[in-house]
């Protein structure tokens, strides 16, 4: 799904030490025009599968290999060297997208269909920087309660050593579809 | 510094509807190495003029048009659809990225030679939903207190209409450059 | 309203150094049964001119001096004693009284009759101890987004020096009256 | 400790449906004096045990039974009316009381002589209104992540029926006391 190269006269001329990578998505309406009509475990599911496309951000970012049962969802980060900040460790945003994601799926995989959701808020701790030499980073998000009108997540990184690498919290706003979201 | 292009031949066979992006960066540890030599400032604006290589993840995200002031940060992102969610909007973890971005910057703008920093923390609060018809996001970030071993910045990312979009602050641990990191 | 005295007869036999205080409130009930017959602002305005009794907490933690406009509460605290945590300053439950008071009412300060609120969170920033010499602590809070379903409110507690001395951000959810809340 | 009483004339004159307490505490400094020169488990024990006067914000909260262990602390509150706020339940500040108290004193148990701390932050979720009916209140404290200069802890607040009221992250700064703080 990525290929990161160094680069070669394909990809323009460029200075040295410079590197490259390409990745490809599918067009976003496919999956958001389904969204809301089956339940979000079976539409976790599916994209899991293969038969609904995953959203954008999933190829940006290069997550992969998620799971996801009711309450529980878990996504896997390669660390590469796109993923850095000027201090040469992952970007606390490239965190939080994987807790933004483990924690907003972990609620959606509690819906029915006709209910939909949207996160609130993101509260995410930095607790030890994360480098290409940390192995896979897993990201366990897990639902700690689930109201009617709002529900509040947890996830974690742990990096290859079962260290933890950032810790968040998450609430979401739970609103029939029918409904006009915020 | 990106191409998004309907996929061709050139990026292999490719099923309809898929887009294809190719971006670029350059090898993080040149900028890693520079971290802390060079006061914060001074080192956002060599960076901003080009003379200091951008970090990856302004690639990754594409992120661009940064301008920088002591305890002052703002950096822009035009919306394209690689960085939607599943609901056919801006991923939280994109605008978190912003928010991150722009808080901690503003924090190292304050900093002199010799003293590095870390974000401990960041609070996102997400308000309105971003898409391509958004305008170009701007993210402003602010230090609200400068402590001798702590810092805290305020950020927000708002819109083409200057409507909030999302709203974030972050802690940032402080110290000096001899000593070990967290 | 209070009453800090040096322990004597009255409040029974003490060791030395002991000290004793004695508050009273009224019927919370009262003030509860009217929350959402009148617009927030009213409601505000009505227990600052006494026609409303304030809630028993204002009596327990001695905030005084509170002012209300639209979208803007302020309320005020002299530090004493009896606030202090183990390490002879005001417990941060104390200023998390204060922001989420003024951050709460700021919200409601926006709310017509018939609709009601509540808060989701509350995340505080503690930035410098505060101290009986820290001089009257006073406590701002605004809204900084009003929604249909949701507002951001954020207090920030100054000393008496106008030294930042805790931060926070609020969401609050807002609903009609007639439905339940979460 | 507590004497919630219908006011009667020693109380002085109070119009009807007003209800008055009376507590005590005694001198903070001794406290104070002896924070860090003993490891955080047994300073702890030591009040738990009477030998340390509890902090004055204890007796004006009514907080009770703490236990400690290493990384762990738990404290409990018997819900009163003087806890209230507008709407007929316990304040925001009174749950966020107990938070920072059991998430603080949880990362204070793990600290050797010689060692303080301060609370950085305090991230509450609010999910359940509590009141006189909910029973005993239990808050607990657990240490998440214990770095060397800084820890990270989470605390609950869980009802009579061990259903989740409150949720609380916190941030400490760890520090050697003869460096001064922040």
């Amino acid at each position: 799904m990525t290929q990161t190269q160094p680069a070669g006269p394909a990809a323009g001329i460029q200075q040295p030490g410079q590197r490259s990578r390409t990745f490809t998505w599918s067009d976003p309406a496919v999956n958001a025009a389904s969204v809301g009509r089956r339940g979000g475990l079976e539409t976790l599911r599916s994209m899991i599968a293969g038969e609904l496309p995953p959203p954008p951000v999933m190829h940006l970012i290069d997550m992969t290999r998620m799971t996801a049962d009711e309450g529980r969802v878990t996504v896997e980060l390669v660390v590469q060297e796109f993923h850095y900040n000027p201090l040469g460790s992952v970007h606390g945003g490239v965190l939080s997208t994987l807790l933004d994601t483990a924690a907003g799926c972990s609620v959606h995989s509690t819906l029915p269909a006709g209910v939909g959701y949207t996160s609130l808020d993101l509260n995410v701790k930095f607790l030890r920087p994360a480098t290409v030499a940390s192995g896979t980073l897993r990201c366990e998000g897990t639902v700690l309660q689930r109201g009617r009108r709002t529900a509040l997540a947890e996830a974690r990184v742990l990096d290859g050593a079962d260290r933890l690498i950032a810790h968040a919290t998450s609430s979401c706003l739970i609103f029939d579809l029918d409904a006009p979201a915020t």
